[in-house]
C-alpha cells in the first residue's frame, strides 16, 4: 500500500528506470512485508534546475543521480523505516549503481480509511485487505 | 480545501481532461459539503512507463485510464471518505467512461493551521473561513 | 528539512525560477530557523489547464503567477506557520513581483523517523541532526 512518489533528474531510459523502480520495490516489499503486487509507483522527471536537494550541513554530496522518494503509508514501526532506508540504498547501489548519498526519503503517515485501491471501496475497512 | 493531486497517463485532450476534473470536483463538493469554489486541482500527466499501479492482489485490472488521486484535507469522518470513494467512481464513469477499477485514492490529513489560500493568511485561523 | 513541492504554471526561465526558489528558501530559513543548507525544493511546471486553483469564496483573484506550495515538515508551532505564510508572500512579492493573492500553501506533518537525507540513515534518530 505505500504510495511511492519518486522525483528524479531527467535523462534515464525506460530500461534503466525500470531497474530503478524494481530496486525500490524490492526494498519495500522485503522490509515492509507487503504483498508482491502492493506496488504503487509514480515517477516525476525534472530538469536539473527544478530540483534543489542540499544536505542540511550533513556534508552529503549530490550528483545528477539524486532521488527523492516520498512515501505515503499506514503507520509502521520505527525500526522498519530505518531498515527500509538502509535496504533501499543497498538495492539502488547494487542494481543501478546509485550511491547512498544520492538517496533521500520522506514519509507521511495516514490510516486505513484513507485508501481506496479501486472499485470505490476502502479495502482496509471492508475486510478485502 | 482539499488539495487534489491527480496522476494520469498522458494522452487526454483539454476538453476530456476538463470533464474529468469536473467529475472529481462534483464528487468532492457533494460528499465533503464544501463550497463550490473550494477547488484546488493539480494534474500530472505521465508516460505509461512512469506509473506502475498494481493491485495488492485484489485482482483489479488497470488500463491506460488509471487515475491516482492524492487528497490532502483537514480531518473528515470515515463515512464521508467512503461515500467519496463511491461517488468519485460513479461520476468518473458517468461523465468520462472511466471504470471504477481504474480509480485509486490516497488521503493525507492535516489541520486548520496548515492552510493558507492566499494573502499570507491562514484563513481557517483568522475566521475568514 | 521541510520538503517543498512547488506547482507553477509553465513559462518561467531558469533565472526567474531561481529567484523564486531563493525567495521561498529565504522565507523558510528565516521563520523556521533551520540551517541554510536545509534546502529541499522540487518544482513542477504545468500547462495552465492542468492547475485549477480557485478561492473557496474568499474573493482571491488568481493569475498565471499562481503558486501552490506543499510543505512536508516535522511539527512546528502554529505561530511559526503563520509567520511563514506572511513572510513567504513578502519575499515573493519583493524578489519576483508575485502577488500575495497568487500564493497558496498546504502543509503536512510527519516526525523524526520519517526522514532520511542520504546514506540510508535516519539522521534525526542517529543524532547526526
Amino acid at each position: 500500500m505505500p504510495l511511492m512518489r519518486l522525483d528524479l533528474i531527467e535523462g534515464r531510459g525506460d530500461e534503466e528506470l525500470k531497474r530503478l523502480l524494481d530496486a525500490v520495490h524490492r526494498a519495500m516489499v522485503d522490509t515492509f512485508k507487503v504483498p508482491e503486487r502492493d506496488r504503487y509507483q509514480i515517477v516525476h522527471e525534472h530538469p536539473a534546475s527544478r530540483m534543489i536537494i542540499e544536505d542540511t550541513g550533513l556534508d552529503i554530496a549530490r550528483t545528477k543521480d539524486v532521488i527523492v522518494l516520498q512515501v505515503t503509508t499506514r503507520p509502521r514501526p520505527q525500526a522498519q523505516k530505518q531498515e527500509f532506508y538502509e535496504r533501499l540504498c543497498k538495492e539502488l547501489y547494487e542494481q543501478c549503481g546509485i550511491k547512498a548519498s544520492d538517496v533521500m526519503v520522506s514519509m507521511v503517515q495516514n490510516t486505513d480509511e484513507d485508501w481506496s485501491f479501486g472499485n470505490g471501496r476502502a479495502q482496509f475497512l471492508t475486510g478485502e485487505l
